[in-house]
C-alpha cells in the first residue's frame, strides 16, 4: 500500500480544473484519491483517470473518505460550494494536514459575471477555509491560475507559474508538488492573505482570454527571476 | 515644432520609474516632457535624459504646463501624492486629454510595507484619479508592474507586459505606446475597475522580489496568446 503521505487527495475532482490535476499527478506517478460529494460520480472521474493515464494509482470516494486519504488534500470546488465542503470534511481532517485552495471568488457565484470577484470578509477564499479547518490544519493557496484546458491536454506542458502562498514549512511541501505537472513552476508567494492577489488574478486572465480571443486560457509566467538569468 | 499629439508628458518624471520611462520613450524618438512639482528638479531630470540618450527631445518644466504641453499625461508619483498632483493640474486639463495613471496603493503611503495595499474607496488608484479629472478627459491603467531598475538598464530589453485598463479608444491610444519600450508588450485590460487587480499585483510582485532575492525586479508574461501559437 502506498504512503498517504504519497497520495494526493483531490476534492472536487470531477471538475475540469480538478480533473485534470488528477490526470497530470497520475501521470508523474502519483497515487491520487479524487472525492465527490456523490460517491458515483468520484468513481466514474477515476474511470476516466484509468482511461487516459495508463497504470494511473487513482481510486474515487466520497469527500470524507477521500479527505482522511491524503496528508495534502486540494480543494477544487467552485467558490459557491467552498464552505459547505470544508465543513462536511471538518471530521475527517487532523492535524499536521494540509488543504490546498484553489478556489477563487468570482462573481459568478452570486450571478454576476467570472472577469470580476465578489468581497470575501476574512480578505481571500483562501483565508476564509483557513478560518474553517481544524486547529493544527495548515491551509496554503496554489494553482488559481492554471488553466484546466491547458492541465487537460496532457500531450502539451503547462506554461504557467504557480504562486504558493500560506505557512513557510506547508508552502514549501506545496511547491515541491507544482513540478509535478509538466511545465508548472512554483514561486514562493508568501504569507497566506496574498491569495487575495493570486485569487483577483484569475478574473483579470479571463477578462484577457475573451479579450483576447483564447478560450484554452492564457497562463502567466514571472520574468527576471534569478535563476533564469 | 513637433506636434503635442506626439508628444509624451510625464509628471514625477524625476523618480525611478518616470525617468526610466522618458529615458525609453526619448529613445524610441518620441519628445518627452518631464514635469516636477520643482520646475529645477525637471529640469536637472530633463538634462539626465539628454546624458543617457544622445539627440533626446526633452524638457523639464512645472506640472501644470508639463500637463498642458501633451496629448497623453503619465502620472508617476507616489501615491500619497496622486491626488494633490492631479488636484494641482485639473486647471491645465482639456477634453480630449488622456490621463495615465501607474501608480499603486502600496502600504508604504501610510508607514506600512510595499509587500500589501492600502484600500481605495473608488476601488483602485486608477479610479480615484478619474473621480479627480474634468469631464472629457479619459483615465488609463498602465506600466503598474514594470520594474524601475529594468527600464533604467537602456541596453536590455524590459521583459514584461503591460495590462492597459480603461475607455476603449483612449486605452488603444495608450496600447499603442507601450511597445515603444523595447521588450515590452501591451495586453487589453479591458474596463479601468481592472485596475484594481492590476495595481494590487505589484505588490505581490514586490514581495517575490523580496523572496526570490531579485533587487532588479521580476516582470510578469502572460503565456499561450494566440500570437504566440
Amino acid at each position: 500500500m502506498t504512503d498517504s503521505n504519497e497520495t494526493i487527495a483531490i476534492l472536487g475532482g470531477t471538475g475540469d480544473q480538478g480533473l485534470g490535476l488528477a490526470l497530470r499527478f497520475c501521470r508523474s506517478g502519483r497515487r491520487v484519491v479524487i472525492g465527490s460529494r456523490k460517491t458515483e460520480r468520484a468513481l466514474a472521474a477515476a474511470e476516466e483517470v484509468r482511461k487516459q493515464v495508463s497504470g494511473a494509482d487513482v481510486e474515487g470516494l466520497g469527500n470524507e473518505a477521500a479527505a482522511a486519504a491524503a496528508q495534502i488534500v486540494i480543494l477544487s470546488v467552485p467558490f459557491e460550494h467552498t464552505a459547505s465542503t470544508v465543513k462536511g470534511i471538518r471530521e475527517s481532517l487532523r492535524e499536521g494536514q494540509i488543504v490546498v485552495s484553489m478556489t477563487v471568488p468570482l462573481a459568478t457565484a452570486v450571478g454576476d459575471g467570472a472577469v470580476r470577484t465578489v468581497g470575501i470578509w476574512q480578505g481571500s477564499a483562501a483565508e476564509l477555509v483557513q478560518s474553517l479547518v481544524p486547529e493544527g490544519v495548515e491551509v496554503v493557496s496554489a494553482f488559481q491560475n492554471v488553466s484546466s484546458h491547458r492541465l487537460q491536454r496532457l500531450e502539451e506542458p503547462v506554461e504557467c507559474d504557480v504562486v504558493v502562498s500560506g505557512p513557510k514549512a506547508a508552502r514549501q511541501q506545496v511547491m515541491a508538488l507544482v513540478p509535478l505537472v509538466e511545465g508548472l513552476r512554483a514561486l514562493d508567494g508568501g504569507p497566506l492573505s496574498n491569495a487575495r492577489i493570486v485569487e483577483e488574478l484569475t478574473a483579470l486572465i479571463i477578462g484577457l482570454n475573451i479579450r483576447h480571443r483564447c478560450p484554452e486560457g492564457l497562463g502567466i509566467r514571472f520574468t527576471g527571476l534569478p535563476d533564469d538569468e
